[in-house]
């Protein structure tokens, strides 16, 4: 897992390369230097350190296993978890580091380290004051977020700090003032075009791959929308990763800046970009956690668009039973939230509430929604069309919020310019721009899963189906995932397909099939009259 | 870091030998079976797995470093945290472990280990809701704890349950609730003997070790007191440590009887008992948090003393600026808290509120404590009074808890008994039962630290002269630690010894005396007139 180096171009504040001075006299002597050595240890975005207990940095320092360690070499420095060895795999004089540490310290092997006890974390006390109710201020949010994107918290902070903001939710003020923060620690994006617009879907839906689409609409219409996307962190399938199946995604800045001057588009990943350098950190332990913080979902969310120079939104909010929001008040109270925050920093947005009720489209995993992309533009006989739909809705709203399009005639003019080949123009010049257009992979190994009685399809559980993408391999494998063959309310006959498992190894294949017998309601069959739907 | 087994006779429900069944389809095909190797890693309690990235159980499971997967070897199952590994330090088919991971599973070289998914923590959807506010009952709180009992908790998810229970604190059912869930899950002592005396101190005070004192002197006069006592988690000594450097600390529960039976007490490790085995793994994570979650404390503390067999209870609450407590009014609510849940089941309870406003006795460290201790029990002169003071004081409230004393006169039984010499040939024949009287060592290296001013001593700073000791080596090396010359009031002039630092090595005296030198305010001194202390 490659992490992105700090870069010297952005707003101070994160401060990995600063010197973070301890408090304890700085006595860089012998018995505290220890070599540099690459485990090749992936760690996900926690630095880790692994040292021999019987060290003389490890003795004199009183560190013991799990210690926070500040760990130095030359300018860089960095808070590492220590784990402890007591075997001489790891020599004495060795300090073995996680990738993750290795690239923020931007070592060679052998070099020398420095282990010092790191200054206590002074911002956490305000999460301990939000614990108990205390409301935060832009300064003091500034204070624990620059600390988190530093990565000086660990996880038992982080949660904390998530937490806090989850029993005592944040209130508007509050939502601006952490909006701002993570505006200001991250990198900001600047454009001469006006309008530039953006959108954003709350809550992943698998196959919800509309972004593609609505990019090379609106662009075909003479709207700025630079897109940063992200890959996939749990689920089968990013923008970014998608996309890539598609075109190269990791353009730096000038390329980006390049592209859209060009064709007024783009779809690229976002992690060369660092716009939100705390959100990535933050999002993880919520996965982990699987807690509905709202405050931190609006400043996260709002906060990229701020940072990425949008001037009009749009808002993709799925609602449905096994989607991150169940009811329509909660993504109604939610977009309320959004809109209102949003406005606070000039931006223009339109929330449009979608079915969550199940996948988007027909594949799940990065080429094979790639392949629905390519469909809707091409308008291949057969193409899903709920994805057109929902592409077209949202397209739509941006044209109507932007003033392109009149009130009520936005998603029409985006059905107009898919069905003229004007989007599909448009997307091939993107892509050539970003690089050349590429062919999506087909997995070598595919098995239909077949229905076991006959009835009409009730319900499609979206967790489950992205965990049977996950199993046969996405988005790693980038041809691996599902391909669905039923919709909800569809007839179906004992022995016919419901999906198909795609994989680039049997083992993958029969594995993921293995999880799908076992969770027959992934797809669920009412043999009797079908549900009102 | 040796990690206590689960034991076959402890109470179930903490089930980590218990099979753990992933709803995937158990599969122990070839592709996800891997070969135990022992790798040396302390990671403090949380079990760790090393595999290669590139391996098939890696690939066909679609895990991701950080990912939390389920080891099984034979009967036995452990959900560890997965750190991938992308050099060929490891074999494509080794499972490395921890050495938490590899003590729990209890495999041995080369042993087959099988990969899975876990089962969602459906106890967390619990620790969710107690965020929201919603209160929790014993069954709730008992699926909690058992699964932090089993370690299927990260730090991410203890910290959010900790969390919950700070931001709305626990009422007083939820606190009896939970005392009675964290008895349940341990092991209990039950005794013959009655009354069944224990004493507790909250939150630590350096040098504070009236342990041993107060067991020697209540068993002279014929009370049971069966004394599990812990060693040091971040302080510079635990009771454990400094009683190790005077007798054997590590009895099994038969030993444990045969000691109090003939003696009347112990002061013995509480490791190998297990009375309370949550309590461990959430201590490690509040003390990264330093949150002040009372219910838990309250919950921790009595829970140890209900599964102790303790009839009768005296409580050392310490107040200082310095000290866990700061206020007489936190420490009197604390108080009523824990008397309160402690009269539920069935303990009488006496509470003692303690000057905490700087460490007691001459020594800090395991050894240093220890010879404190003996100079009490001999009545060395020179001993320190304090300790004495404080041994006599919560002596005296057991006795008059347990009416061996009248109301009033405790201490000064107490005081008589270590003047009469009784306490002192009681605590030998303790020491001897337990295996045998040790004399405590004497460090290699000692150096004073020298007063900069003259003046009156104004304040200690607890926090800073802990720090020292632990950098000088204290509680690893049993002779290293504080040797405290000045006490709040004392009057100093300029060039006079304040404390001597004890090492066993060169290198850890010169960095606790840098750490001193860069801390001048461990020892405060005014130099004009002293304050009403």
């Amino acid at each position: 897992m490659d992490l992105p180096r700090p870069r010297a171009s952005r707003k101070g504040g994160a401060g990995m390369s600063e010197a973070i001075g301890p408090k304890i006299p700085d006595r860089d002597s012998a018995p505290h230097r220890l070599r540099a050595k690459r485990l090749g240890v992936l760690t996900s975005d926690e630095p880790v350190v692994f040292m021999r207990s019987d060290c003389p940095a490890c003795r004199s320092e009183g560190l013991s296993s799990r210690s926070r360690v500040l760990l130095r070499a030359g300018e860089k420095s960095v808070i590492a978890t220590l784990f402890q060895v007591s075997a001489d795999w790891l020599d004495i004089g060795q300090a073995g580091l996680s990738n993750a540490a290795w690239e923020l310290l931007d070592v060679q092997e052998d070099v020398p380290i420095t282990v010092h006890h790191p200054d206590p974390l002074t911002s956490f006390s305000q999460v301990r004051a939000r614990i108990f109710g205390n409301r935060l201020d832009a300064a003091q949010f500034r204070e624990i977020l620059d600390d988190i994107a530093a990565r000086r918290y660990s996880g038992i902070e982080t949660a904390a700090y998530l937490v806090s903001g989850s029993s005592f939710p944040l209130d508007r003020e509050e939502m601006v003032a952490l909006t701002r923060v993570m505006v200001d620690i991250g990198e900001t994006l600047t454009w001469q075009q006006s309008p530039v617009v953006d959108k954003h879907c709350v809550g992943g839906l698998p196959g919800n791959r509309t972004t593609p689409i609505i990019v090379a609409i609106v662009a075909a219409l003479g709207l700025t929308m630079p897109k940063t996307s992200s890959r996939a962190i749990t689920s089968p399938a990013g923008t970014a990763d998608a996309m890539e199946t598609l075109a190269p995604v990791d353009l730096d800045l000038p390329a980006i800046r390049r592209v859209v001057d060009l064709e007024g588009g783009c779809i690229v990943w976002g992690g060369a970009v660092r716009l939100s350098p705390a959100d990535d950190l933050l999002i993880r332990v919520e996965r982990v956690l699987d807690l509905d913080s709202e405050g931190q979902l609006v400043a996260s969310v709002l906060s990229k668009k701020v940072a990425a120079g949008a001037s009009h939104l749009v808002l993709d909010i799925p609602v449905g039973p096994t989607a991150k929001l169940r009811t329509s008040a909660a993504g109604e109270a939610l977009s309320v939230q959004l809109a209102s925050v949003a406005a606070r920093f000039g931006i223009a947005t339109s929330v449009v509430i979608t079915d969550g009720s199940q996948p988007v489209g027909v594949g799940v995993g990065p080429a094979l929604e790639a392949r629905d992309v390519l469909a809707v533009l091409q308008q291949t006989p057969g193409f899903p069309e709920d994805l057109h739909a929902r592409a077209c809705a949202l397209a739509g709203a941006l044209l109507e919020l932007s003033g392109k399009a009149a009130p009520g005639e936005g998603a029409a003019l985006a059905a107009l310019t898919i069905a003229n080949g004007v989007a599909w123009a448009k997307f091939q010049r993107i892509c050539e721009a970003q690089g050349g257009m590429r062919v999506p992979p087909s997995a070598k190994h595919r098995r239909p899963r077949l229905a076991e009685s006959s009835g009409h399809v009730t319900a499609i559980d979206n967790r489950r189906i992205a965990r049977i993408a996950k199993l046969a391999g996405a988005p790693g494998s980038k041809a691996a995932g599902v391909e669905m063959h039923a919709r909800v309310g569809d007839r179906i006959t004992a022995g016919q397909p419901m999906f198909s498992v795609h994989a680039e190894t049997s083992g993958e294949l029969e594995y993921a099939l293995a999880y799908a017998d076992a969770n027959p309601e992934a797809i669920q069959i009412d043999e009797g009259r079908p549900k009102e739907i």
